[in-house]
């Protein structure tokens, strides 16, 4: 039984959000067998679930001659089945096939995206046998586990819409069979037996000798990737646990608490915490320089490492990424708010903090002058900002963006941290920084 | 340069045994091209390390009508080489296929263990080609992470024997170039090429066209697999991390510890702690079972889930592995040391206990009578064995093996619990259970 089979697996994929009143589904179609005896699915469904409310979408990516046909095409089964339809067209630049492939599917879920009615969970046609193929092309490529168990049977997109696949666990076969036992029309997409694309390789070459061997193979290794992402979930859900135990509310990552850590465990917290801040992940000798110098340097030592999107230091037994920022400009202050060339904005407040300017003072913000002389209120004698930040444990890179207030010549105000004593004036004025 | 990476890879690989003054390798030789090459580099690297002592030995399945002349021919490569030669025979009776392979597996490594010298390290001829091989039979089968990753560099045998697979980096294509650019001998085993084997069938059919399609292949992928054993390593560690956490030292796991996890990590946990009772793990159902009657019933309901080889049981918000062993017989005492029909020896020793049997008293042991009364020396009145074990918290499971002296049809003692009041003496007499 085919038929019932998908039916039930796409029902049972959507009940989780039925139950939680989620009722709005946008299948993406293409045209092609595999979202099209979805729609029809989903549209069998909404005699079992009369608060279902169904949508289509086909995006026209204009890379096939017959793109504007196959639209039509899914415009005549939704008007047929009385669905709501709409198109998107898409603009790609052609470029090398490899980056081609990943252009369309980015521009293909931005404008899946925008033209899905609010709301609503865009339902994908992918299937077992497309999650079996970029297993072996993610094998190909010498992925690790995380890239090996990429096609789950929900994602989120950046905008927080919610994608799932009710077909994920139904093979290629069993969809064509149901397409075949209820005379379903649909297209056959010409690129899809295009060999050059190395996905259609393995699709006609590879799966077919394998699933003619061993029987069941298909769902065998669907069983291994499944379990393959339990056990990535699991490895996250530790490594998350990790990182609360070692991050400080700075997003620093504490030495002093990975010490306690294997290597392994080690290499692998620190590459989630870089996770946060950078999409280029250190090379395996990079991740061993930080650990070996994050952790056996002396306290005070300088510490820098340069990774493609910034760099890690350390302060203060914590490890930071920092990404580089160019110092901003000295301008001269003319305005209560002031953009600054770094695109910041200086506002000058009413309160405690100095004395205004007088007539012959004009007010300048200059950055990184480290050598500028200040006596800070309630600090012991005048000293350099580099002394007064050292006294602070200001991280050393933070102190260059600091905007550095001067009347004429006189350093007299450091945004943030100091007050000049001798300027210091209860009902005075002070800036802040906003970014 | 084949010869040259081969050469440095297997230096690589057994460097770190030679650091630690391990010096002794075994090469396990069949006769075919992989254990050949090893076995000249090896012979090759004496140069290097003078101090490596090298053996090989050859295990004869007698599987093959060849099987004497492979024989013949390894010993004749060794005398050659001047390298002391070992020969072990195996008999294994032929059943199905597939158990063929793994009999002859298991037969292999313990014949290789029993005949290599004491403390030499055995060094298998298996490469990346064999690892992927692996990797696409466990796929076939869904296994998950643990079975995919098998193939490692180093395995450690029951005996505690080390095995060392040098060449698991290098291609079989690297391989017999080495043995093409030094001419060397080597047999070609018939079965090699039998694709009923389906390990042969994925060298023979899937493998080639992946190589061909994909420049590179068989390296991504061990890659991949490299990444994944790096991930099942850290998994193991926050596992066993877990596992000390929750478990006591009668090897019971706290249901309150459990309690704190997130259902994922409880049957991880749970997973593992049963795998140091039984190699035959509960399916999910059980496993999902196990958890939500352990964690959810009430503290002094009975818990007991049947598995394959025991029963997970529950006392005082722990859970135990209880093996079935069958209460042993009630026997008349005439000996000091008396063995009991379930294996264990009762010993009857001077010290702290009751006073001796009169003469008319004969002296029993009993099993499994909670009904039976005994007032039990500093316990407050009489009552049933069953009312006593409760009352010292021991758990239902242990209570019915627990050695029951009687003096007629008196209890007296209750071996490793109770001595009976109206009987002590401190110089008396007292029982002890040996396993």
């Amino acid at each position: 039984m085919h038929a019932t089979s998908l039916y039930q697996q796409v029902k049972n994929a959507i009940t989780p959000y039925i139950d939680e009143h989620k009722t709005a589904f946008t299948v993406a179609l293409s045209g092609g067998v595999d979202s099209v005896v979805l729609l029809h699915v989903m549209n069998a469904l909404q005699a079992d679930i009369p608060q279902l409310q169904l949508t289509a979408v086909y995006v026209n990516h204009g890379l096939s001659q017959y793109a504007d046909d196959w639209q039509a095409f899914c415009k005549k089964r939704c008007d047929a089945l009385d669905i709501t339809f709409y198109a998107a067209q898409v603009k790609i630049t052609n470029k090398s096939r490899t980056s081609l492939e990943q252009l369309a599917r980015d521009a293909r879920y931005q404008a899946l995206d925008q033209i899905s009615p609010s709301g609503s969970i865009i339902l994908l046609g992918q299937h077992l046998n497309d999650q079996l193929e970029t297993f072996l092309l993610r094998l190909k490529r010498g992925s690790g586990l995380q890239g090996l168990t990429s096609m789950r049977q929900t994602r989120a997109l950046s905008s927080g819409r919610e994608c799932l696949r009710p077909l994920l666990h139904s093979t290629r076969q069993s969809i064509e069979q149901f397409a075949a036992d209820f005379n379903l029309e649909h297209i056959t997409d010409d690129s899809n037996s295009d060999e050059r694309f190395d996905r259609n390789f393995i699709r006609q070459q590879i799966v077919p000798l394998l699933s003619e061997r061993f029987k069941g193979f298909e769902n065998s290794a669907a069983r291994s990737v499944s379990l393959l992402q339990q056990q990535q979930d699991l490895l996250d859900e530790y490594t998350q646990l990790d990182l609360q135990q070692c991050q400080n509310n700075q997003q620093g990552l504490s030495c002093l608490q990975l010490a306690h850590f294997s290597a392994a465990r080690q290499a692998n917290v620190l590459r989630c915490w870089l996770g946060q801040f950078t999409t280029l992940m250190p090379s395996q000798q990079q991740t061993l320089q930080i650990l070996s110098q994050g952790l056996t340097a002396q306290a005070d030592a300088q510490l820098l490492i340069q990774l493609a999107q910034g760099q890690v230091r350390r302060h203060q037994q914590f490890l930071y990424f920092v990404r580089e920022i160019a110092t901003a400009h000295s301008q001269l202050i003319t305005d209560e708010k002031q953009r600054l060339s770094d695109g910041r904005t200086l506002i000058q407040l009413a309160g405690e903090g100095i004395r205004k300017p007088l007539p012959d003072e004009q007010v300048y913000v200059h950055f990184n002058c480290p050598q500028a002389r200040i006596k800070p209120l309630k600090k012991p004698g005048h000293n350099t900002l580099k002394h007064w930040f050292k006294d602070a444990k200001v991280a050393p890179w933070l102190r260059a963006n600091v905007p550095l207030i001067f009347y004429n010549e006189q350093l007299v105000y450091v945004v943030g941290h100091f007050i000049s004593a001798e300027h210091y004036q209860q009902e005075g004025i002070f800036w802040n920084i906003k970014t």
